[in-house]
């Protein structure tokens, strides 16, 4: 147990958590509670803002989305909180580096000199004393390119749309990503991490451009099907302004299980408010049952509701993460914990 | 002792070392291997590469001389190493980072989030394995100017040049140089290390922008005045093209006297090849009594004649380097120990 006030299993569930940016910082916070031996997988696909700019200059894997995964998981003392607020300051000004965040330099310099960003994630990992592990999803830097509707006036004419950032913020509606290239390698050792888990979790985040790429990366998928672990989908709160405006919780199923047609997930947590009793649910649970997925409702948004609640969030991951060798076949209903 | 071979003191010797650059970074390897006691008092007036681009963008203390001060007395350990490695890394390839030392960037980006140098430098000092301490000579960022003759046709004319860079590469003959603002604050830190010093240091390093500055800060040369320590003068191996082009040995010392005519030291280390018997070595001698200094001539040239050898410098300082409750009345006469 890293922090938190849960109850240590004898033995820490092993957990991997798939996702990117703001979403996966909030599961990792949550997964931090309740195991000490939690792996992130990190989409590596940003091409905006410092991350954007440290790609196309020096040739990295972008490192932002990377650089949130160590923040979330560094230990709690007093000097690791004074680099973690390192990593996370971003230099102002109007100047080259305006906007730059430190975490990204070090990163990119240490993968430099290590030659290699793994081998640069596991020495920050030890000098923030995360005792888990953070990855990236493929040891290459990734594009997204998107078939996106509504952006001519003819509704049916489709665009090809290209970069994280011009996906994460179209106005129109995206129909489907693709990664650029086409079917990348994984990163052996993300490969390695679901393999040996007992919990594997997927999202919250941004849909099209922080959840759906890992199951565009072929190793990565097949790994999610093969893997014996339960594997957990945790919904947004809220539809994003941009790539799912407008989506309900159902249509995020869809449009997974449409990327991924062969994938299956154990369960899906949604957060009891963002989706109201009726008929709602219903349409909810059957795009689950597609999934081969039971729905856990409960009460994980935060004050504000827009974002997760790790406490609450955590409460949950505990009764689903038991380690391999104390599960159980789990039932296939609806539960709720409210 | 952080390292070396040379028998530990009943008390390492507190040793204080002022200087910049590449010249401190020397100083510096050689006091570590005499005494895990050691305190880096660095010049804060570099304007120009990774460091001017720095302070001009950010406002910071120039963050160069200090980087190289941390890495010289950095922990020698794997993964120490590695980090020392990534300070001293400079990004390549031809964009906005360009040229920047990852350490630069990292000292830049700590001091902000910490609110100020020292705080930052010690936290640095920390995560290296640092037994002592590396402060800047003034809290406030410096600027030299210099008075230089034989920039116009008639070699009598001399012309105010301003900045580091354009001092430690003019042309011309320096004859003179200021700080702005004149009269800068010492970093307090600083004069408490003085005063509490057994032994302090001065040079080697480019005389008029890295050696002179120190002496030009009216609390450091006061504190260097007032110290029970025995003082040293390390004497460059050879004239630096640029700003001591064609300066004899003599020439140094008249040139430190110019600038802080009440100053004093105890020893002045000149390397024996450097200084031929003979007539050079009479001037010299003339010119140290007028500092009140023994002159001690010793192999302290590496290979190439161009740096100090750490080792052989060790030697000489470890002979000096007594605590002050041992510490005796030197004699007063020229010493050999070739």
């Amino acid at each position: 147990m890293t922090s938190g006030s849960l109850a240590a299993a004898p033995a820490d569930p092993t957990i991997v958590a798939l996702g990117g940016g703001h979403g996966l910082y909030a599961t990792l916070g949550a997964a931090r509670r309740v195991s000490s031996d939690v792996t992130a997988v990190v989409t590596v696909a940003d091409d905006g803002g410092s991350s954007g700019r440290l790609r196309s200059e020096l040739g990295v894997i972008p490192p932002g989305d990377l650089r949130m995964a160590l923040a979330a998981l560094a230990a709690d003392t007093p000097e690791v909180r004074t680099w973690t607020a390192t990593l996370q300051h971003r230099f102002g000004g109007t100047g080259a580096l305006a906007g730059h965040s430190v975490g990204n330099l070090i990163l990119a310099g240490l993968s430099e000199v290590m030659g290699g960003t793994v081998a640069a994630l596991d020495e920050m990992g030890r000098m923030l004393g995360i005792q888990g592990r953070v990855l990236p999803m493929s040891p290459i830097a990734l594009d997204i390119e998107a078939d996106v509707v509504g952006l001519e006036s003819d509704p049916r004419v489709s665009r090809c749309i290209r970069g994280q950032v011009a996906v994460a913020t179209t106005p129109g509606k995206v129909r489907r990503v693709r990664l650029l290239p086409p079917d990348p390698p994984a990163c052996p050792e993300s490969i390695a991490a679901i393999e040996r888990a007992d919990l594997v979790l997927l999202g919250p985040g941004s849909w099209f451009s922080s959840v759906i790429p890992h199951v565009l990366v072929p190793e990565l998928v097949h790994a999610l099907m093969e893997t014996g672990a339960r594997k957990t989908l945790i919904l947004n709160l809220v539809a994003e302004p941009g790539e799912t405006t407008g989506f309900s919780a159902e249509r995020h199923l869809h449009v997974l299980s449409q990327h991924a047609p062969e994938l299956t997930v154990d369960d899906i947590v949604v957060d009891s408010a963002s989706v109201p009793e009726g008929s709602e649910r219903d349409y909810l649970h059957r795009a689950a049952q597609l999934l081969g997925a039971e729905v856990t409702y409960a009460d994980v948004a935060d004050n504000g509701g827009a974002t997760h609640h790790a406490g609450k969030l955590a409460a949950v991951l505990d009764r689903l993460a038991v380690p391999k060798e104390r599960q159980t076949t789990p039932g296939r209903e609806t539960t709720s914990w409210q």
